[in-house]
């Protein structure tokens, strides 16, 4: 065991053999560290909060209260876990709401998560991330830098969501989905008003850089949103939409790369990068499921 | 008077009776704070900085000289209020650049306010908000995650400026607009240039979703500036525009709700979420004024 | 010399008899601090980084290792200098990758640079920058607030990125460009694929608000991107392209300011602020080169 100097530790709290403890680390009553954790300087795990064997804080970490971190996880410096929802700023007391992220998470420095949310195994997030309350989010999901996920909303598994993408609340995103960078998905069709219509985001789909989801519309399975488009129809499986306002181009099986002039689509069969597919090919994958 | 470890108070402040004040709290000469206020761990307040009673400061906040907070405040974790100017950077000694707060401000974590600001009562941020120097905000303002507002601008009351939006330099926005995510009001007619002409948006105006708005121009009272238009002449009063580049599509008085058939514009006769007709109806609460 | 309290040096460290230092300040072996420097409270420098001369460190700052960082810098609050490649994320130790930052440095509160980028002179930033690993940025840079370089790019001289820029991978910028809000510079010809084809912007062109350029694209020299632009195809030498999808419109030299009736473009002959040809004009600089 090693401790740095000037950390305030309650007495309560039963430390592993083996972690390693930087300076001015606090820790309230009720946390549970499991083995081989190493805590940097600085870093605050509040009350009733978990810690995964073999996990890294980095420096200056808050874990609020009631955060059930998964075991071998990265978080980055700045980060703060099971931030306060509304309740608390209005109660200036702790409410609970949990918060439970699986294994091997990776979260990059300055990230905001809030309570209340369920996240899978294998998460991983950029720098500054922010993801409000009410979510839940599946396994194998990245989330790009300066992302905002603002609540209330069903992603999937296998999920790539790049920079600075903001997914509006009550965003439905299937597993296989591809959201590139300034994406914004919306939910206000009578701006403003109080209804909130999510969009829908079906499997395989791709959403590129820049375009704008309408309220409530849904993106269809293995469809293509091309850069910059403003999608205010359904567009259907496996189209093509471009431009603004958005109109259907094609189908997505006929979109050539450039390079080599092969099928692009659907990319499942040409691409197998962190996929449950990789090493073995999509229709291999499927058949042994 | 709750006092934890670490801290360290200039010996001249005046703490009230029931204070609460965490561990490692940095507190220099001449800071007044008021009853019942709370202070997390980590957190600076600076020489000549005050905190209005009822006030709520979370972990490692820094309030830097001369900033005026008002009562009942809520300060999310690793704020920075106060933040130094250009002065501050070449001199690398303290300007005197006064902020001041209005009462029951809500300002979210990580969020960083200027030096030279003055912001009105009830005022609202999400996360990483930046507000650069010399910026006024009035009463009952909210400004979402990431949103940027750069300086020199005149910002009214009752105004909603929603997450990752860019306010140039300059910019006027009059009480009850809307500016949606991804909006950016520009301020240079050649650039790159030395001339700042700052965008317009009159009362009431609705600024959609990835909009961008070219440098002085004036987004008319009542219009509405439909999601990723690029706004490149004056939007007349009422009037809907669309569109790359941006085209009048009619008058919002033709916009109905998809759903119920029912006029959405002027959305004052619609919708009264914090807005001061709240319960009383637009027509109503004029009369009353 | 000025110690504050609860600082955690290492005794190997040799210390300038002019520095200032303020409280809770930690400070590893093999690290190497100029004269004239000023460190705030909760700064944290790590083994193996040095500190130019006359440079000041703001509150919270963390200087990972190996990061050498020159004369009369200013890291304003939270910054993070040297961050962990995702080598370190998976190893949980130290690997090595030297950043080095030139003189006259001026990085505002909340950037963070990663570990593997040299980084010239005068390099200035705003608040929130993202410079990913492995990007060679000349003199006379800036960045705006929350800009995000990703990484295995070639950034030039005198360029100038705005805020909240992406810029993807393997892009290329070349001496005298303008990058304004909101644009991206993409890389992947078809997404998702492993494939990366950066995008190259040459000299004196500007990409303005919002656009977005599709992969492997070439700005070319001299050449205006309008604002909310989509480009699919190279844009050649002194040309303007708008609208979405992109098209030609015409010749840069045929834009005149509005105002003035006068020519805009070739920049170069109208603007000097912060260029090597400040106050002698263009074409008398070129002439003494």
């Amino acid at each position: 065991m090693t401790i740095g100097k000037n950390c305030i530790i309650a007495e309560s709290v039963t430390l592993p053999e083996d972690i390693i403890i930087g300076n001015n680390v606090r820790i309230q009553d009720n946390v549970a560290i499991g083995a081989r954790t190493k805590i940097q300087d600085g870093t605050f795990l509040c009350s009733g909060s978990q810690i995964g064997a073999g996990s890294y804080l980095d420096f200056g970490v808050i874990v609020r209260e009631n955060v059930i971190l998964g075991e071998n996880a990265f978080v980055g410096a700045h980060c703060i876990l099971g931030e306060y929802l509304m309740d608390f700023i209005e109660a200036r007391d702790i409410q609970h709401h949990q918060t439970v992220i699986g294994n091997n998470a990776i979260i990059r420095s300055e990230t905001i998560i809030y309570g209340e949310n369920v996240i899978g195994d294998n998460f991983q997030t950029g720098h500054r991330v922010t993801i409000r309350e009410k979510s839940h989010i599946g396994q194998n999901v990245r989330i790009g830098t300066l992302s905002d996920i603002q609540g209330d909303c069903q992603i999937g598994n296998y999920i790539s969501i790049h920079s600075n993408a903001h997914i509006g609340m009550k965003s439905v995103i299937k597993d296989y989905a591809w959201i590139y960078p300034y994406v914004v998905l919306t939910n206000d069709p009578n701006p403003p008003s109080d209804q909130i219509l999510g969009v829908t985001v079906e499997e395989f789909a791709i959403v590129a850089t820049g375009s704008v989801v309408l309220p409530g519309r849904v993106i269809g399975r293995d469809s293509l949103v091309g850069a910059g488009a403003v999608v205010s129809k359904d567009v259907p499986e496996g189209k093509v939409v471009v431009g603004n306002p958005g109109r259907e181009l094609g189908d997505t099986a006929n979109v050539k790369n450039r390079s080599t002039g092969e099928d692009v689509y659907p990319w499942r069969y040409h691409f197998d990068r962190g996929m449950p597919w990789k090493g073995i090919g999509y229709d291999e994958w499927r058949k042994n499921l």
